[in-house]
C-alpha cells in the first residue's frame, strides 16, 4: 500500500499523484467507501495548516491554501474544488494528476454537495477524516445530499500511503508576560468566559480553535508558520478546565500558571477519549459547530443523549472577547505598528532610490548595490533587484525590530502584472525583475511581542499610465473615506464597506475581495468575528471600540497591474451626543501614499483634506526615526504640490 | 352589555373608556379569558386601517396609528404598548382611561410578551380576534411566553359593546386600464406568479395582502383612506383562482376580466369556510405568516394535516414582483412626479411670497390674501395663514392635477417645533400660525392614476439660526450622496444607508428613522420589500432596477425645529463593466432645495457639484410649467451665488 515504496523506480513527477490516488482507492474498496472527501484542514479548522496536514496537496498536487479534493472509488474519478483566486495555479499543478478541476461559482459547475447528491447513491458511503471536517460542513453535506448515506469518519486517508509525511508540529509552549503583553490574566479571562457561559445557560465549553485557546491562557507557540499558536484543545466547566497539549517543551512557569488558573494539562491525543469518558451532569455544552470537528461534535452529541438542545451551537464567546483589544494590547499595537511603519517606509525609500538610480543611469533593471543574499558555494541571487530579493530585504529590516518574532504571513512582493494576483508569492526560482517603470505592490507584516502587523502599499518605480494613476487615486479615496468614517454604535462592516468602494464604483470598478479583516494580538493576521464587506455575512458583527480591522481596497487588471492600499485601523469612541454613541477609527499604519500616483484633480475637497492630514501625520510620526536623507525625502513625499 | 346604551346619561368624556373596558371584562369573565389582546389591525395586516377596525382606539382612547392594547380580567388592568413617536400623544389621550402606558424600548419596560410571561399563568387563557393578529405574531407570543396557555381567537372584542361602530368599508372596485396604467395584464402577472409557485414547489398560494391583490388583478378601491385598495382575499392554484370580495359595486368589466384570467369571484366573508371546505391534493401552500391572519394560517395548518412542511412560509412573490415597476409604470411615475413637483414648487413660491410680504410689512404672522376656506354659516378659518390652511392650499393645488385620485397620506404641514414630531398632523382646531422666521416642513403626496407620490421639503420663512443652516446643509449632503450613489448589483439598503448619514454622523447627529421606503404605483405610499436602513432587517432585499425608494434624511430637535428632505428615486442600471453590473438612481422629484438654508462652505466639492446639477435640473424640468414670476424666482432660487 505504500506507493512510494512499492516501486520507487517507476515513480515520476508525472505518475506520482495517480499512483497515490489509486492506493487510496484500494483502501476505499477494502473499506466499502464510495467517495472520500479530503478538505484543506487540520484538527482545528485553522485557516493555514502545518505541512503534516497537507493531505489534499499530497494526493492532488495542488498546493493552494484553499480547496477540497473528492476521490471516487470508481471510474478513476477525482475532483478538486477551488475558487477563482486559484484557477490558474490549480490548472498548472493538476496537469497529469488525474484530478479534474471544478471551478467554484462558475456557471454550470456543481458544488461538492450537488455533485455528491447526483453521484453518491442512496445507501452509499462517504469517507472523510472526522477530525478534519467541521461538524457544520458534515451537516451541510448531509442536508444537501437529501437521501440517506453513511458517513465513515474514522480513517485518515494518508495512513499507510504517505510514507514521507512530515512530523506533526510540536513546538515549545511559551507563556506571555500577563502585565506587559497580555494585559489581562488568564484567570480574569476565564472568569469572563464563565460569565458568558452562564448567560448562555451552559455548564460546559469546548473549543479546538487554536487562537482562542492561546488568547484565553496567554500562551503562544510555533505550530503553524506565521500563526504563533499551539496545537491544543480545551474543555472548560464551572470550576476548572483541561488543556490538551502534545508532549512538548513548555515554559517552566506553565504548569504552575495552569494550575493557578484552576486547570490541568492532559494529553492532546486523549481529547476525544476524555470527552467520551466523562459525564455531563450539570447542563448543556457550548460549542461552535463551524469551528469544531465532526468527531468531537459527534461524541458530545452521543454522550449528551442526542437531546436536541443539549448542545448550544454558537460562535465562541472567546471570539468576541479576543476581538476587543485591551488597553495594554492597544498601547503595544500602536508602538509595534509605528516601528513596522518605519521599517516599511525605509524600505520604500530604498526602493525609490534604486529606481531613480536605474532611471538616471539608463539601466533596464534595478540593481542591488550589495548582493546581500549571495551565499558561498551556492548560486548568487544576482545583483539585479527582483521581487524575491526585495522581499528578503524588507523581511530583514523587520527582523531588526527588537521584539520581532516571525513574519505574520509570507511577504507578497509583486511587480507589474504579478500584482494583479491577490495571492502571488515570488520565490527564489520564480520571480520578476524590477524595472524603473510601472508599479510595485508590497503586502507584508510581522509578529511582534507587541502585536501582529499587516500593511500594503503600492508604489511607482517610474513612469505610469494615466489609468494607473486614476485607479490608484480612486483606491486611495476609498482607504481614506473608510479611515475617516464616523458611525453610530451598532453598525457592522456591512454598513461601512461602501465608503471604501464608492469612488471606484462610480468608475464602474470593483475589487473581488472583502475590504477589511480583523487582526490578532501576536496571533493570526486574519481574525474574526468582525469583517468589512458589503456582502451578506454570518456573523454580521457590530464594530466595537478596541477592534482592529484592515482597510484595503484595490484595483486589479489581469496581465497588467494590481493596486492595493492597506492601512490598519483601531476602532475608537469618537463622541457621544443626545443622538447616540459614535465610533470611528485611529490609523495604526503610518506609511506614505505615493504622490506620483495621485491625481489630485480626481479627489473631492474632503478627501484631499484627509489625504493631506494623513501625509502630514506620517511625516510627524516617522521623522524622528529616519536618517537625514530619508527625512528630507519623506518631507517632500508627504507635502502636496 | 351595550355600555353606551346602558346608562347614557352617566357617560362622560372621563368615564367612557373605563366603562367600555369593564364591559369587555364582563365578557372575558363569561368566557373564562384572562387577558385580551387588541392590536391595531384589520384582517389584512394593513399598515393603515379603516375606522371600522379601530377597536384599540375605541377601548383605550389612544388614536395613534401604532399601538397594542392588553386588557386583564382582574385588578382593572389595561396596558397600551406604543413606541417613542407616540409617547406624548398617548399620555394625553390615555388620561382617565384606566389604561397604563408601556413605553416600548425604554429601560425596564417589559414587552407585551414578557408581561404575559409573568402575568398569564400556566394554563391561562389569552383572547384575541384571530382575524386581526398575524400568524407570526401569535407564534412569537406563544414562544416567548414559554409555558402552556390557551388561545381563544374567535371573539371580536367590540361585538355587542361598540354600538356606534362605523360600517365596514365597502367601496366600489375599479379596473385599471391594463395598457396605459397597469402596463401588464393580470393574466401575465398570474402566469409569473405561478412560475414562482412552481419554483417554490407549491401548488397553492394564499394572500390577504390588499396591495398585492390589487396589483395582481389590476384593480383598485377606496376601502382605506389614502390606500386605494379593496378589502379582499385571494386563493390561487395551478389552474385558477378565487377572489373574495364584499358585495359592492364593481366596474362593469370586472366579472369578465376575472373570468378571462381564469378566476371566480366569491364572498369576502366566505373566505375561511372556503379554505376549510376544500381539499389540498396537489401539494403545499405558500403563505407569508407575517402577512396572514392567525385564523387563516390555523385553518390551513389543520386542513393540511399538521404536516410541518405542508405550509411554505415566505414573503409573497407578489411583493417582489410588484416592487419592480414596469416600463409603463416608470414612464407614468416620471410624469406624475413632474406634475406633483410643479404643484409643490408653486406652493413653495406662494409661501415664500407670503413670508416676504409679512417681513416687508412688519407683520408678526403670515396672512392669506383670500380666505379660501371660509364657509357660510361656519367660523372662518381666519385670514392668518397657518399650518392647516397651508396644507389645505397645497392639497387643493394637487387636486387640480387631472388624474388626481386622493392624497397618498394626510399632509404633514409643520412649523417650527412642530416639525420635530415625525408624525405631526395639524388640524382645523389645533395648529400653529406661521411667522416670517424659522423653518416650515411639508411632507405630502398624491395618488394619481399614473402613480403614488411622496415628497418632503423644508423651507425658511425668514431668518434662521446658524445651527439650523448647518443641520439643513448636512441633511442635504445626505440626500444628494444617496441620490448620486452607484452600487454593485446585489447591494441592499443596508449597504447604502450610510451615504445619507455620513455627514450628519461626523457631526454627532442622527435621525431615528429609516432613510428610505418603497412606494407603490397607485398603491400604498409605504411598500416593501426594499428599504434603506443601516439596521439589521428582514427581509434584507437587494435593490433592483425599477424599484422606487424614498431618500429622506433629517434632523429633529425637540421643542425647537425639524428638518427633513425627501426626494424620491427610481433605481436604474448605470453601467456594466468586467467587474460587474452597477446600479444607481434617477430622481423622480424635482423641487428646489432652499438656498437660504444652505451653507456651501460646509459641503465638499463633489456634493456641491451634485447640488448645482440637481438645482439646474429642477429649473430645466419645471420652468415650462411656471408663470413668468415663478420662473424668475426659480431661476434665482436654483442658481448658486
Amino acid at each position: 500500500m505504500q506507493v512510494e515504496n512499492l516501486n520507487p523506480h517507476d515513480l515520476t513527477k508525472e505518475n506520482v499523484h495517480p499512483l497515490r490516488l489509486n492506493a487510496l482507492r484500494e483502501k476505499m474498496t477494502a473499506e466499502g467507501i464510495d467517495f472520500f472527501l479530503i478538505p484543506t484542514a487540520d484538527f482545528h479548522q485553522s485557516e493555514y495548516v502545518a505541512p503534516y496536514f497537507k493531505t489534499r496537496a499530497f494526493f492532488s498536487g495542488f498546493t493552494g491554501s484553499s480547496g477540497t479534493l473528492l476521490v471516487g472509488r470508481e471510474n478513476d474519478f477525482a475532483g478538486l474544488w477551488t475558487d477563482g483566486r486559484y484557477f490558474t495555479q490549480a490548472e498548472k499543478e493538476l496537469t497529469g494528476s488525474g484530478v479534474e478541476l471544478f471551478r467554484m461559482q462558475e456557471k454550470d459547475v456543481p458544488t461538492i454537495e450537488e455533485f455528491l447528491k447526483d453521484h453518491l447513491k442512496e445507501g452509499g458511503v462517504l469517507g472523510f477524516d472526522g477530525r478534519c471536517l467541521s461538524a457544520k460542513q458534515a451537516q451541510t453535506i448531509k442536508e444537501k445530499i437529501g437521501h440517506a448515506v453513511t458517513f465513515r469518519s474514522e480513517l485518515d486517508p494518508a495512513d499507510g500511503i504517505w510514507t514521507g509525511r512530515p512530523a506533526r508540529p510540536a513546538g515549545p509552549v511559551l507563556l506571555l508576560d500577563e502585565e506587559k503583553i497580555a494585559g489581562e490574566t488568564a484567570v480574569s479571562k476565564l472568569q469572563r468566559l464563565r460569565a458568558e457561559m452562564e448567560k448562555e445557560g451552559v455548564a460546559y465549553f469546548v473549543s479546538s480553535k487554536l487562537d482562542d485557546i492561546a488568547w484565553l491562557l496567554n500562551i503562544r507557540g510555533t505550530d503553524i508558520e506565521c500563526n504563533p499558536v499551539v496545537l491544543s484543545h480545551i474543555f472548560v466547566d464551572k470550576d476548572g478546565f483541561a488543556l490538551f497539549l502534545q508532549d512538548v517543551d513548555v515554559d517552566d512557569r506553565l504548569p504552575a500558571h495552569i494550575e493557578a488558573a484552576g486547570g490541568e494539562i492532559r494529553s492532546y491525543d486523549g481529547f476525544v477519549s476524555y470527552l467520551e469518558g466523562r459525564d455531563y451532569p450539570d447542563g448543556k455544552v457550548l460549542l461552535d459547530r463551524a469551528g469544531t470537528s465532526y468527531q468531537v461534535a459527534d461524541v458530545l452529541q452521543k454522550k449528551t443523549g442526542d437531546a436536541e438542545d443539549a448542545i448550544v451551537d454558537k460562535l465562541s464567546p472567546l471570539a468576541h472577547m479576543k476581538a476587543i483589544k485591551n488597553e495594554t494590547e492597544m498601547k503595544n499595537a500602536r508602538a509595534a505598528y509605528l516601528d513596522d511603519s518605519v521599517a516599511l517606509t525605509k524600505f520604500i525609500y530604498w526602493m525609490r532610490m534604486r529606481a531613480e538610480k536605474a532611471a538616471r543611469d539608463g539601466d533596464e533593471y534595478l540593481t542591488d548595490p550589495i548582493d546581500t543574499f549571495a551565499v558561498d558555494g551556492e548560486d548568487s541571487l544576482g545583483a539585479y533587484l527582483n521581487e524575491y530579493t526585495a522581499a528578503m530585504r524588507l523581511d530583514d529590516m523587520r527582523r531588526q525590530i527588537p521584539d520581532f518574532v516571525e513574519l505574520s504571513f509570507p511577504t507578497i512582493s509583486a511587480y507589474g502584472a504579478n500584482a494583479a494576483m491577490a495571492h502571488y508569492e515570488a520565490t527564489q526560482k520564480d520571480h520578476a525583475d524590477l524595472k524603473p517603470s510601472g508599479m510595485y505592490l508590497v503586502d507584508s507584516g510581522g509578529q511582534y511581542l507587541r502585536g501582529t502587523t499587516d500593511v500594503t502599499r503600492t508604489i511607482a518605480l517610474g513612469p505610469v499610465t494615466e489609468e494607473m494613476r486614476r485607479h490608484y487615486t480612486l483606491t486611495l479615496a476609498g482607504t481614506l473615506r473608510l479611515q475617516n468614517a464616523v458611525f453610530l454604535e451598532g453598525c457592522t462592516g456591512r454598513n461601512l464597506d461602501i465608503l471604501a468602494r464608492m469612488e471606484l464604483w462610480k468608475d464602474g470598478v470593483d475589487y473581488k475581495h472583502g475590504t477589511g479583516h480583523g487582526i490578532g494580538a501576536l496571533l493570526n493576521v486574519h481574525e474574526g468575528p468582525q469583517r468589512i464587506s458589503w456582502q451578506k455575512m454570518t456573523p454580521d458583527e457590530e464594530m466595537k471600540a478596541g477592534m482592529i480591522v484592515s482597510d484595503e481596497p484595490g484595483v486589479y487588471r489581469e496581465g497588467e497591474y494590481g493596486i492595493r492600499i492597506e492601512t490598519i485601523l483601531l476602532t475608537v469612541n469618537k463622541c457621544e451626543s443626545a443622538d447616540g454613541k459614535f465610533l470611528g477609527f485611529d490609523a495604526l499604519t503610518y506609511v506614505p501614499l505615493d504622490k506620483r500616483l495621485i491625481d489630485r484633480s480626481l479627489l473631492p475637497s474632503d478627501v484631499l483634506k484627509m489625504l493631506d492630514e494623513y501625509q502630514q501625520a506620517v511625516f510627524e510620526k516617522l521623522s524622528p526615526y529616519l536618517s537625514e536623507e530619508e527625512r528630507a525625502w519623506l518631507k517632500e513625499e508627504t507635502t502636496a504640490e
